[in-house]
């Protein structure tokens, strides 16, 4: 830290995003990857041509990407935001609505309350309920920004489209933002209710269902009045935030949606193999609808089972928080993945390892 | 605007980038970006694996990247910070360090005075001088945040370094940030002198020189304390900032340095043949060292040259800000563009159009 920092900002504890090794080849079920790559087409419209364009400018309006987002989901442009990455909304919402302070659970995206320190927001924790529910009638009335993860994360559990709607009507004087990063594994879309309620944000990833975590590209849905705060704030910070080559990839992946619900499909396949085999081996496993289990196991701790998964190569989240302590986030990656790290497991638990 | 937006930002004017024409094929001078395309090795770095690899995160670290700018600049990694185009590392400066006011010219990037607004920084704006030069004194012991375009934009003009480092070091106790987007056409970069003063922070870009505007790819050179300040805001806002196609092809560009310098020496000497002929035809120009002129005529108005030309297809930067509505900024492009350009004006001037 420089001694020209303002006070603010020397105070804050910034985010600490999963590990991201670059040696030792990992089976990576850390961050909530996608195990499968882009469709075919994403590659082909990205030529040499393509490249050359590289000097000049991206178009600060990401028109054609827009309108095919807009198509797609059936909402007109002027309803749609873009991104670079999805965390990149959630920064500009809270510095737009957070004025009145914010709502969220003790346990969820961590990004949240980083957040709520930069701008300095007023963050009213609400715990979960003892088996990880959201306590909803906590989040009702409220009328300041409401922020849920749907599903939420790390725990994978979602509410339903009549319990968001429930949350949003009641709150008609504050921002209910959706975070629905993971919703194609499982979980409804509260999309289409910004046609009916001018304060819900619902903010979406190419990151996870779409296999583009590094080509960095976010999107919301709201209210034409929402949608013009964001786009005010990123033309006061960075008109040309998305890069010309994620706005041909990002167009391009929407070409191919039957790939896309393919993957979907598989991986909550997997998602549901997985979460019974850790059953059967005694361990407690929420009901995760998303890309990701979360589960606590009698024989081994939480940072053990971590730490003896990483020493075979495997790499999965672990964190902190005193009431999830025991618990682990394991993406859902390939059958052939999770196989091996089922096996890993079994291995470290039956072996009497621990 | 949404009846939620907090006070302060209802009351924001963002900035209006440049046009990005899409339909019509203009002849684009302008904003400021390179008439020749990225060296070919970029190119044949970006394949389909590294398509295929979207689905996994970037690297928030750059590791790459930012190794070998440190190696090509001959400093250490702890002293670069990369971000998604600069105007994001100016946006974190003013987040940091604009507590206590900031100081910057009149004629300027005209970002500058919407980040202030934006975070309620007290800014001091400094008038150029008649013939548009800086006044070095006005920006001495000043102990705020200090901001200077160097060269200046939209003027072209640069200070020396001696200049500079006068500038640095009256003011020790306050960040200056020299913007040197336009470094590499002919003015000297104060970078070395990070290694002697705390509060230098120099801003580069890869969007003119490097001839990658759309990869959005900015870089900056401190003291350890400054680039951990601005990790920090990255880290609490989007980790994730740099996209996997931009580092890599950020990474390859610096391979090819000989392209690199012989391109920054023909917009050179293109610019010096475009400002004797436009001076031929009666015109006042500044003595720009930087990728574009900065023009008037008594013969013809700002306004009235920038929508002539942009009738013929020829699209130039007019700004309506009154010490500089009779100038228009004029980006170097190739040599054939500009005798298109040349051809253009006269006809316009002499042609008796006005």
């Amino acid at each position: 830290m420089s001694r020209f920092l303002s006070e603010k900002l020397s105070a804050l504890e910034a985010y600490v995003p999963g590990e991201q090794p670059k040696i030792k080849r990992y089976i990576k079920l850390n961050t909530n990857e996608s195990p499968y790559p882009p469709p075919k087409c994403v590659a082909d419209a990205v030529g040499r041509q393509e490249i050359e364009d590289l000097r000049l400018y991206s178009d600060p309006e990401c028109t054609a990407l827009k309108a095919k987002l807009a198509d797609l989901y059936g909402v007109k442009e002027k309803n749609v935001f873009l991104s670079n990455g999805s965390d990149e909304i959630l920064n500009f919402a809270f510095m737009a609505y957070g004025e009145n302070g914010a709502v969220f659970p003790d346990i969820t995206y961590g990004f949240y309350s980083v957040f709520a320190d930069l701008y300095g927001v007023n963050a009213e924790i609400v715990p979960l309920n003892d088996d990880f529910t959201v306590d909803i009638n906590a989040f009702c009335g409220k009328n300041r920004l409401v922020v849920l993860a749907n599903p939420n994360a790390p725990t994978g559990i979602a509410l339903g489209l009549s319990e968001i709607e429930k949350i949003v009507s009641s709150n008609p004087d504050g921002v209910v933002i959706i975070d629905e990063a993971y919703v194609d594994f499982g979980a409804q879309s509260a999309y289409k209710l910004t046609e009916k309620y001018d304060n819900l944000l619902v903010v979406e990833t190419y990151s996870k269902s779409r296999s583009m975590a590094g080509a960095r590209l976010g999107f919301a849905f709201a209210d034409e009045g929402i949608i013009s705060d964001l786009e005010r704030i990123k033309y006061s910070t960075n008109p040309y935030n998305i890069n010309r080559i994620t706005q041909i990839a990002g167009t391009a992946a929407l070409v191919n949606q039957e790939y896309f619900n393919e993957n979907c499909r598989k991986i909550a396949e997997t998602r549901e193999y997985v979460k019974e085999e850790l059953r059967k081996m005694g361990f407690k496993v929420t009901d995760s609808v998303a890309n990701f289990l979360f589960a606590k196991s009698d024989k081994i701790s939480g940072s053990k089972l971590y730490t003896s998964l990483k020493e075979r190569g495997i790499l999965i989240r672990h964190f902190e928080a005193e009431r999830i302590k025991d618990y682990n986030r394991i993406t859902v990656g390939s059958r052939e993945e999770m196989e091996i790290f089922l096996d890993a497991v079994r291995e470290i638990i039956i072996g009497g390892i621990v």
